[in-house]
């Protein structure tokens, strides 16, 4: 196998970033293709990312009072149809199970596309009393959604997620919940993946299909400088509870029906993470969630230097286990060289190269994977100068992709610079909109962008709207979207 | 709501077993029914409970070199289709995807019932050379049995497992990998579910669809001595490497097909806990994985009395923190009875009631859910004595346990007498066993009875097959199993 085929082999960002995508996802082994259609293998390396990311969000989801809980995999028929709006937006992408033990089923089960329609249920049978609210729960686990144009980790027929279900006793509390979850979503994207998010409301149009209001934070990729829907919260005001009949006895003695929320995070999470901070070399991981915070490559030349070698590496582990993830790569068939590009490529935050000349003097040369900075740290510092360095190497990538954002993202007041700024991938728009649905499907149909969203931080300003020239009191995102 | 409904409505062990079980998930809150037919909720109570098994298990998979990983749900019908015995054991179980994005498949997709068929084509386009091995993958996931008689967490159509899947250079490394896999099973049931265990092998006719060898941990129920298959672990040989052509390059030069092994344990694992230590009161949850492992039941006669009973409970949540899960019972519609009951019910390790009086003296009750033990203990003591209780509680367990297998597994040396015990579900029986299927075949026709497996720590001991008096080298275990 060539030394070279990993670094070689990468098409530049710039040249074709989805190429490029396409090609460090499957070279820096975070998955494969298999022979389902549309689904991909999640391999060790990439799931490692994943698990990191599900035990971070799951200590923050849990700190906000939520449990976790598993509701089946299968929703009858009958059930997904139970709300309209629902069922007409993910009617279509539902895959079906006719047949089971040998039989046709009487009635066909989807294959959950999401668990509103098989949750409310059970909600309905626990909730009798206001005592008994709120309900809140999470799941972790697998949905499918049919999906002709699949792309690792962004859109696949099957895909991981968390999936939050609430039920309360007041549209205010409901809508409290959604937005503080979205709330978790923003700090979890920015603290633990480095990505700076916009959270705002969806439109209309763009909204999940049952909620009364959906929340969103948006994240800009790198490359093309599109959108991507990071998480998405709903306040699903009382559309299920009625549907689905969960009632409670409210204080005053009425029976009522419930206000329930829903809110989801998938692996795409693990896509942005790729696409926001990676470059032409490969991955760059968030020190928080990366798999190997720090990999060893020990230098020998001679058989001779091993033994000296070996002991200075046990040194290093002892002071790093309390610190960082460390992999130690030993393999004997593999140039320092060609390790230094593999790990690049990886993203593995810090490398660490221990060698005859190093071991005399007591130290190891240290290398940022972000700066490529190079220094050389006595052994006796190495626990606290890799804390800080780990510490250092987050706050840059965060920093680096919030110059990204802030840098392409425009006010924008006339159409045609609109179309100009899509038409050339020059990044995000913040234009004015009248509100009007039939000023939003123009914008799509003609520059295929969409409202990403209206966005929370940003203040009321009135203006004129970007299509129609109508009133506006305030700015939404514009921008493609993966 | 009657104050007493949950102890009144749970049935005594021994009039009938089988419908305690199934309350006691119900009024526990461990599970409840869904629309679904065979399908069970796992509740935030059941699913905390399976959460602590997971981590711990999932740490001491880890532990042996194992990362983990995520394949497709689906597998085309071809896919499944390729190794024959593997087919013709699952296929009469499985459940088809027919339909997706409202079009019919040209293929139908199974829904995995177990992942072999659809990991192994990945593992032949990763293995190239003696190098590439060995693969060690585990994976958390959902699988798909069709199943006619559902009991929760023992017997469900979908159920959450792990399968661990490793591919090897040699047939006595993949042995060694499924026999050191089962050793893991062994210890987790033994030190953290409190469950003794006897390992052994299946006979050929027990064995996995596909497999050469299955190894099992076979562990005994109260109520009626039943068996449960807790885990099992399979020495594939090279059947599915051959069938998917996962061929490596070896050191001598040769292209040889590589070996694979699967091992798997499930949520049956709660089912299991549930059955082997629960009473007439309900459950009894080993303190390691016990979601609560001391509940704090505060008492007040009086307003009055509240400022100084919070404030002795801060003080005891401040001790416990390091030591214990702990959750406080605050709720001021219930009595201090009905809650000690609940929390019984839910099989808390250690309950400790706060009074009035208790504050007086600065002590605190604490109550032994397993022995019903109750003593005082000065609060400068508490965190050490919690401590000590909880590792007392889980040897407890294990000890009654462990008394309970003994006392009903007896060797059997007639065939009348197996039949008889059988009957009256008397327990276990080691009885010498001829190999012959037809010897294996008339006890199961006969008396429902299977050999659960040739224990793999009974010495070998010659004696005569108790269907047929033929020549035996070791007697094996005939039990009734779920």
């Amino acid at each position: 196998m060539a030394e070279t085929r990993y670094v070689e082999e990468l098409i530049d960002q710039e040249d074709d970033f989805d190429r490029w995508y396409v090609d460090v996802i499957r070279k820096a082994e975070l998955a494969d293709d298999t022979p389902v259609r549309g689904c991909k293998v999640i391999r060790p390396y990439g799931f490692g990312l994943w698990e990191r990311m599900v035990a971070r969000l799951d200590t923050q989801i849990k700190a906000t009072g939520v449990e976790n809980a598993y509701f089946p995999l299968f929703i009858p028929r009958s059930m997904l149809e139970r709300e309209a709006e629902h069922v007409e937006g993910f009617a279509p992408e539902v895959a079906w199970v006719t047949r089971g033990g040998n039989a046709d089923l009487e009635e066909p089960w989807a294959v959950r596309p999401t668990s509103e329609a098989i949750i409310c249920p059970s909600y309905a049978r626990w909730v009798q009393s206001y005592r008994d609210l709120p309900i809140l729960i999470n799941q972790w686990g697998n949905v499918v959604r049919w999906e002709e144009r699949p792309r690792a980790f962004l859109r696949t027929l099957e895909f991981l997620w968390q999936e939050g279900h609430t039920c309360h006793a007041s549209l205010d509390e409901a809508d409290e919940r959604a937005r503080q979850m979205l709330e978790v979503y923003r700090r979890f994207f920015e603290e633990d993946l480095a990505i700076p998010v916009v959270p705002g409301i969806k439109t209309e149009s763009e909204k999940f299909a049952g909620a009364l209001r959906t929340y969103t934070v948006e994240a800009m990729m790198s490359g093309k400088y599109w959108a991507l829907q990071a998480g998405t919260s709903h306040n699903l005001g009382d559309h299920f509870g009625r549907v689905f009949g969960i009632r409670f006895l409210d204080r005053d003695g009425e029976r009522k029906y419930a206000f329930t929320t829903s809110w989801g995070l998938s692996h795409r999470a693990v896509g942005a993470t790729v696409m926001v901070h990676g470059d032409d070399a490969g991955l760059k991981l968030p020190p928080a969630v990366a798999p190997v915070q720090v990999v060893v490559v020990p230098i020998w030349r001679k058989r001779d230097d091993m033994a000296e070698i070996e002991h200075a590496v046990d040194r290093i582990l002892q002071r790093l286990a309390p610190v960082a993830r460390t992999r130690v790569d030993w393999r004997d068939d593999r140039t320092a060289g060609y390790k230094f590009n593999e790990w690049e490529l990886k993203g593995v935050p810090l490398r660490l190269e221990v060698g005859p000349r190093d071991v005399e003097v007591d130290q190891a040369v240290l290398v940022r994977r972000d700066t490529r900075e190079k220094q050389a740290i006595p052994l006796a510092n190495l626990g606290p100068t890799v804390e800080g360095l780990l510490d250092a190497i987050q706050g840059n990538l965060f920093a680096n992709a919030k110059r990204m954002l802030d840098e392409h993202t425009v006010e924008v007041d006339t159409y045609t610079e609109l179309v100009e700024r899509i038409g050339v991938n020059a990044g995000w728009s913040l234009a004015h909109w009248c509100r009007a649905p039939a000023c939003e499907a123009r914008v799509k149909a003609e520059t295929k962008a969409t409202i990403r969203c209206i966005p929370r931080d940003l203040p009321a300003q009135p203006g004129r709207c970007v299509a129609c020239g109508g009133l506006s009191e305030r700015r939404v995102v514009i921008a493609r979207a993966y």
